[in-house]
């Protein structure tokens, strides 16, 4: 046992209001924490809406790429939840934010490995994507003869969870790296596995990226969890000191470790790829300040007050 | 400059001798070495033909695990160049050896992410495989309430190139590897590109792996080069020892280094992926014993001499 490091409280009665009086803006991962595929997780509409009755700012923070900010703010909607989109901040808008941020020339084009939550990001913020969904159908040959071409002027490629990966956009996403002088490897997050529907789990965005590593040899620029490149915009648009942010997430080596490397609190839920034993074996190193089996307990544990 | 480093030698009249005379057999890389695509490399037959008539034995030690021992032996044939099914080792033979002697059960499945070439040899060693490019065409989607259904009696997972590389495989590939108990995760090989047609490079078997590693978190068993685990079937067929061997390839990270690490000499060619000046660059430390420009070199460095 290591007597160095704080250990884990379980969210209770005693404890809940601590942490509440202590945080102003709650940080909420989505997949595991709001819903598990398409399946709104219980209790999650009731307890939005006792913390902002409580005056708590909400954001949510998600890997997930496959949707823009706007598809967010849709699909809270359908689940009967409101959230505004300036609340969501995806890893779709991390990797637009992250070309912004960095002056990336808006004559030079992007190659999509990934959803159309990308592209529309990147439309969004004046840039040029190429690939994405309509490469989902086409078909990469071996033929003498015969050069596979690619856009010369594609200065960045984008990767991340696709679930219509195939070669052809393997082949392109690796000549653009390979080929196009100072072209940027980005990738949305590196999450191995998700829960993209409710009974188990899919290969994550960490699958494709790997894959881009496997073929170019090189490392991507990781926008999303665990890296704090977002947290840079959730500083700018919420005038709340990260201090006073708890971030909520069902992943360790992401969304705790992103609250931690952020400086926020943190609240480790049980109601996705993360078990008890997995927080409490002795091979893991990270230790959120409190855990507990779903969001619905804050609500729960005050209701206990 | 790294002195204790032996300096390669561009093979020439001088050398040619030394190194015919001291080698019993040459071991080929096919790809980049043999061929590009489908099309030969200038004057590979002739220097066959010239070996062969100098009582050499000839090996064909290929990474390429989308084709079995016969469908290489048939793609010699239909290039002019007889070779025997006996003097092919490729890495979809490895597969199917390495579980034959770990007495891999032969009740449980082989679960395959790669070509036709790895489920005959799993079949002609008396495996029962499963997926490739049958599974090619299959779409997994994410649907509420609905399992996607693995087969719990698989018990090794061998990836490989797979040009029709889709999400379907790779969730069913990384749920048997995280769910099926003590399941094997075998690859064929990790190069990050190859020569699969004539004018360009395209992602190679170590972008598929890495998307497996990617997504389990696990790495695998490699069985094909610079593993030298396909040397020992090569020792017990042909009765001479390492140091009387020459491994020719066009790969430093595969080809030489498989050589280096059995012992064998080395020979690299540039007519597949290495250049000269990746060889001389200062951050390349593997070094052949010969390097020229393709093998027919040897062939005019004997006629000069």
């Amino acid at each position: 046992m290591n007597s160095a490091k704080p250990a884990s409280q379980l969210l209770s009665p005693h404890n809940v209001r601590d942490l509440l009086d202590s945080i102003e803006a709650f940080l909420f991962d989505c997949d595991g924490v709001i819903w598990k595929g398409d399946k709104l997780i219980d209790g999650v509409p009731e307890t939005l809406d006792l913390l902002r009755s409580k005056g708590k700012k909400l954001v949510f923070v998600t890997n997930n790429s496959t949707k823009s900010r706007r598809q967010y703010a849709k699909k809270f909607q359908s689940l009967g939840i409101s959230v505004n989109e300036n609340e969501i901040f995806s890893s779709s808008f991390a990797a637009a934010m992250f070309l912004k941020v960095n002056s990336f020339p808006s004559e030079k084009k992007v190659y999509v490995i990934g959803g159309e939550g990308i592209l529309e990001e990147l439309q969004l913020a004046g840039f040029t994507g190429l690939g994405g969904p309509e490469d989902g159908k086409k078909i990469a040959e071996w033929k003498s003869d015969c050069l596979f071409e690619h856009d010369k002027s594609v200065g960045a490629v984008v990767v991340g969870l696709d679930p219509y990966i195939n070669y052809y956009k393997l082949q392109y996403g690796t000549l653009c790296i390979r080929e196009n002088p100072g072209c940027l490897f980005i990738a949305t997050n590196r999450d191995a596995v998700g829960h993209m529907t409710d009974l188990q789990e899919w290969p994550g965005a960490g699958c494709m990226v790997a894959a881009i590593c496997g073929s170019t040899q090189k490392e991507p620029v990781v926008v999303g969890k665990p890296s704090t490149f977002m947290m840079e915009f959730l500083l700018q648009k919420f005038d709340v000191p990260c201090s006073k942010m708890c971030m909520v997430g069902d992943r360790l080596d992401t969304d705790i470790l992103f609250g931690q490397n952020s400086g926020c609190k943190t609240l480790l839920v049980f109601s996705g790829v993360t078990t008890e034993s997995i927080l409490q074996d002795p091979s893991n190193n990270i230790q959120p300040d409190y855990f507990t089996d779903k969001i619905s307990d804050i609500l729960k544990s005050l209701e206990h007050n």
